[in-house]
């Protein structure tokens, strides 16, 4: 059972971990290099949990201490009890959900070892916004992929915001990084998947038509919103698709396209 | 040709259609009482324009004056120049995209005749979220839906940021309100319609099951993110459809959900 620890002065350096929480920039640098990320709200901190994370600290406010028994019983890590205003005054922001726990990132698997189990895999190439790399894991975990690789320029799936848009999806679907990019789309085709790059140009085949539920293993790897995929990750795929469009509208956002590709790729249709 | 007015008085009256647009419950009653809405930003003005919307007027800074030469040239509305500054003080807000433009709403169709060429509609029921409705709209233009059915209780696809997020899709996709609900259900029921529901429940059959691609005319019905479909248009449904799902994740987002199901529906699929 953890220890209940009333905290009254802001610049108490127990609080640390949820210092500055609104500067994304300052997040963004030392959340990974302390090995820490921040799930927010009762649903997240539950399921970061179950999803086997360590706990270092939670924040709460009075009258989260109740509905949160049940966690503060189980975990070691202090609980600092504090004001809504001191909240506020700590992490920048007024915290809506009443509840912040700082947590301990594990050490990510390799690209390798999510390849030998997983059949169906995204790939993204420099989706670096936090709430599109959220909807993203969402879309992914619940259309049945099986585990996510990122080129090393994404961003983090751990920050706050992307936490929170995946509704903790970002802990149910594993991810690795792919260091060399996009050298590294070798490891993936060597492990037996076909790599398939979504993107609206003219020479792409139509998903339906490509029909890759089909297919045994197959990685589908998607861009940033309005950029799309990079030359060099286009000339890496065996495969392009595009999902078909109508009155002449050019692009869906990133987010509805991917969760089209996912259901294209993970349903396998039984009438087929 | 527009005549170029300088104006420099953020109370002149020539500016009324553009004071306090951060109001959303001001704006959201105004707009349609007076028959105008407002589009942001070049793109988004260009579409209006060539969607037949007939321009009341518009306002620019001065360097957007060369930017937007051809539209000012087309128009006989007064085209107003003020300063950043005066736009801020007038709108309530910074205008990044340097230009709005007030246009005249049209009057919106019968259901009864957008049904009467279209083969695949969405329905809508109580989405009165502006960023939903317009991503919705977005996904349902690049899907091929041919027209967009709204519950009297959805928000306005015409507001500001519905028009931005769907990126003038709500100027491409032709919509109509349903008056009485869900009793208007029977007039798309009449016009050759099976209405589908779109509902995580159990007793849904999967949509790839239902093959809803296969059908001649298709309507398929969305409630908003969270609550989803009310009983009551439950039950006025003729099947009830869902998106099949992994990872025991709960639920999709419902602009995701929307475009998955739009996908399902409208693409005739070449192999089957």
């Amino acid at each position: 059972m953890a220890e209940l620890i009333t905290i009254d002065d802001p610049a108490d350096p127990r609080l640390a971990d949820y210092t500055d929480l609104t500067d994304v920039e300052l997040r963004r640098r030392r959340e990974p290099a302390e090995g820490l990320f921040i799930a927010e709200g009762e649903k997240v901190i539950r399921r970061a949990g179950q999803a086997g994370y360590a706990m270092r600290s939670m924040l709460l406010s009075a009258k989260w201490v109740d509905v949160m028994h049940d966690v503060i019983d189980e975990t070691d890590a202090p609980v600092y009890v504090v004001t809504p205003d001191l909240a506020e005054r700590v992490t920048g922001y007024h915290v809506h959900r009443g509840a912040l726990a700082s947590m301990q990132r594990k050490q990510l698997p390799d690209a390798a070892e999510l390849l030998r189990s997983a059949r169906r895999v995204a790939i993204m190439e420099k989706v670096n916004d936090h709430t599109n790399i959220g909807a993203i894991f969402r879309s992914a975990a619940a259309l049945g992929m099986d585990a996510v690789l990122l080129s090393p320029d994404c961003a983090d799936p751990l920050y706050r915001r992307s936490v929170k848009v995946s509704m903790g999806a970002v802990f149910s679907v594993p991810y690795a990084r792919l260091e060399n990019w996009p050298r590294d789309l070798e490891t993936v085709r060597e492990a037996g998947f076909k790599v398939l790059a979504l993107t609206p140009g003219e020479k792409a085949v139509s998903i339906d038509e490509a029909a890759p539920h089909r297919l045994e293993r197959v990685a589908l790897m998607l861009g940033a919103e309005g950029e799309g995929l990079s030359a060099k990750a286009l000339r890496a795929a065996d495969v392009w698709v595009r999902i078909p469009m109508a009155h002449g509208v050019d692009s869906l956002n990133v987010g509805a396209a991917a969760a089209v590709a996912f259901y294209a790729v993970a349903t396998g249709r039984p009438q087929d």
